[in-house]
């Protein structure tokens, strides 16, 4: 009986992430919610008290359950200097890394919760794919990679609208390797080149470490990155490449609109300057077909496009690409340099994966579920965090960008969290010099358990205690 | 009936490469050793003729038949310039290996015969990892990797002597990538690093990638880096730090004696110089227990021990791993910047490999087919080669440095044989500047067929050709 109610929350909780009931909007009385499901009244009463334990609803006495609405306000728009700067966070990110384990709470880390991936799916890929190989399972996958699985790439792109076939994909160990390819082989030390603010530590920690200063730029919690901006910078100085997350930016979760993508490759095809394109949470984005990255739009090779499955499917696989452009044959060789080869059982076995319809059919779900997720955290976030808290709206993806109260320090918040078995990213890893320092990045693609809402209740104290 | 003559040409083959036979013995005569063996005298015939088209044996009318003697001489000393140079053959690779083909007979790229490799016993190895660890398989394995494989990777490390425990292990994606790490953490661009002569070509990638000279060193074929002749350079010029492969080096085979391996670390210590250790081909020397690597005799942590199992178990599973001695934290920092992290299934199923004794037992018979295959292709390249070839005894491992007739150009070599499908490494690959122009690397891991030794056959012909 216990799944009753569980699955009864679980409808209304789905159909307020898709919009069928909205903010404000009052929900079916217990007793009629009871008649509707064929459940009893303490039934669906129990499952009007879980929605309002995850924040979906509010009871009002004598009116009923009322839709919730967020109330908080998302946070401010960035405004970084206008000057590049070094990158300092390396040192940071190594202390904040080695703090983590696998019994935290996983606030931390942007990965999703292990039971939301199609394990047994990837196993029989992985099985056919020993069977289909054989012997070459035990060699090496050299440069570009096995071609089955540049193939089904190439597939996907080309429902995206990309210009690109199987032999303009080179596989890498992950989408870090691809990234750091990609401006290993477009910038020399002391270039300058433009991020997102805030920007995804892993860029940051591959400028710092190959000695490029970084410009940040303006970008929207919602919409991404300013072009608008971006052209301005570029009448004042010399940049080698932009670094962006277009679609499901880490970690706003803004995705630019098509016509701000388009502009930008635009842009930047003008005035003969590389887009590093990360779109490892591109397949997040909703509808079908999905939001096309700036990939869709290079007509003369500027974009350095990178992607994995990290974020979607299997994280350790290890398994990412890069689309070189122009700089294609560089990067084939740089990737030599870098690690060799690749497994071949596993792209074989990735190959395999794509072939059919079981992606699309787990995005779906996965997307559903992340929403949902999403959607939970911030909930509880609005009710528990103090007054003057900013929570993101993301557009797409399962990160939550947070604005706390000014003076409130997210390390310290970080170390009070951790002492309490639970794990989030501070704001000082989201910028060159550790400007977001009363910020927080919540990892949300979790299974919304009490334990897991819990905790996000739990830092809501730690930051009033902070305050108080 | 075809497998008698087969297992009767194999007994004799490994009681020569042991040994028991050595070369001018007088072999039983084919009626004694049908008579021995229990089979027709047909049969015992048909298994000299093998063996005597393999070049192993010899008949000599009216005497009998004798074990083959090896007459040809060894590869000369290398003699390479008193000065560093910057290295300058990675466009040269880029074209070398963009030919590669599973289709070739694979004399080139240095990798074992996958039926060689024990591919059931790691899909157990994986299929029980994946049920051990469950969900994790689909997280990330972060720096420094699983600490069962640690685990794993220490105890045998304790088996040769090392001073090292799980904490001191990192696990990279393939020992490239351990190289690299090694290399970006030790030294910076125009520094200068000595590296043996010849040198594996992956090394001499790396360091003009990374803008780094080579000082090349006198490295016997037998008995490796001349320790005495680096102790004078150190004399003349700052290097950074030595890049070598002390134990069954590539191409040469050479493996230095303990004692000069001691000798190695102790100059080094002193003069606080880093060793950067390549024992990728480690576990394939004789003996229990094996000749142990430098890292046995570093009490100082100057000694960066890189490894893998790419050439002796499972080269498709990219997995290798690092010691970085007193640079270890930073080693720790830079794989996190060049992949993020690792997959953590892949190292759970080497841990459960590497628990009980089949690697071990694997290890054992691979030597063995190692052993018999190198001999044949040396005969066989010594009855095929044109005079003026020398031809290596490799001391450890599966490659075999051939020195031919100056005048001869490998890379004209190279395209011949391409074109009958045989693939070969030309000398040129193996130092900075291409100076090995009339030397091949024999890839020798392969079954003994007749396919196989008539490429060696083939390659003879083409050369014999060019002579002329």
């Amino acid at each position: 009986m216990t799944g009753t109610y569980r699955s009864i929350a679980q409808g209304v909780r789905a159909a307020i992430v898709r919009g069928a009931w909205r903010p404000g909007d009052r929900l079916l009385s217990s007793r009629k919610l009871a008649e509707r499901e064929g459940v009893s009244l303490p039934t669906a009463l129990q499952a009007l008290r879980v929605l309002e334990a995850e924040g979906f609803i509010v009871a009002r006495p004598r009116s009923g359950y009322f839709v919730a609405s967020r109330r908080s306000s998302e946070p401010t728009r960035s405004q970084p200097p206008a000057t590049a700067q070094p990158v300092t966070i390396a040192s940071l990110a190594r202390t904040l890394f080695k703090s983590q384990s696998m019994d935290l709470i996983p606030l931390g880390a942007a990965l999703p919760d292990p039971s939301w991936l199609p394990t047994s799916g990837l196993q029989r890929a992985l099985a056919s794919a020993a069977r289909r190989i054989g012997g070459q399972a035990q060699s090496y996958s050299v440069p570009p990679g096995r071609s089955d699985l540049r193939g089904q790439l190439a597939r996907r792109a080309a429902q995206w609208g990309a210009r690109v076939g199987p032999d303009d994909f080179l596989i890498t160990a992950g989408e870090t390797q691809a990234m750091r390819i990609a401006l290993r082989v477009t910038c020399r030390p002391g270039d300058v080149v433009a991020i997102e603010s805030p920007c995804y530590f892993g860029v940051l920690l591959l400028l710092e470490s190959m000695g490029l200063r970084a410009l940040e730029l303006p970008t929207d919690p919602r919409n991404g990155l300013d072009v608008e901006q971006l052209e301005k910078a570029l009448h004042r100085r010399r940049i080698a490449a932009v670094v962006a997350a277009p679609t499901a930016q880490n970690p706003l979760g803004a995705t630019m609109p098509a016509d701000q993508k388009r502009r930008l490759v635009k842009l930047l095809a003008r005035n003969n300057i590389l887009l590093i394109e990360d779109d490892v949470y591109g397949d997040l984005t909703g509808g079908e077909p999905r939001s096309p990255p700036c990939k869709a739009y290079d007509e003369t090779g500027i974009v350095l496009y990178c992607s994995s499955v990290s974020k979607t499917l299997a994280p350790g696989w290890r398994l990412g690409w890069i689309c070189g452009g122009r700089f294609h044959d560089a990067v084939i060789q740089a990737r030599l340099e870098e690690t060799l080869a690749g497994s071949p059982l596993l792209e074989a076995a990735l190959a395999e994966y794509l072939r059919g319809a079981d992606y699309e059919r787990h995005l779906r779900r996965f997307r559903t579920r992340i929403e949902a997720a999403v959607r939970a955290v911030a909930t509880r976030a609005e009710v528990s965090f103090p007054a003057g808290t900013r929570i993101g709206r993301p557009h797409d993806g399962f990160l939550l960008w947070v604005e706390l109260p000014a003076g409130l320090n997210a390390l310290e918040i970080h170390a009070l969290a951790l002492a309490e078995g639970i794990s989030l990213s501070p704001g000082h890893l989201f910028s060159p010099q550790s400007r977001f320092s009363h910020h927080l990045r919540l990892n949300c693609a979790n299974e919304i358990t009490p334990a897991f809402l819990g905790a996000v209740e739990r830092i809501g104290q730690i930051l009033n205690n902070l305050e108080n």
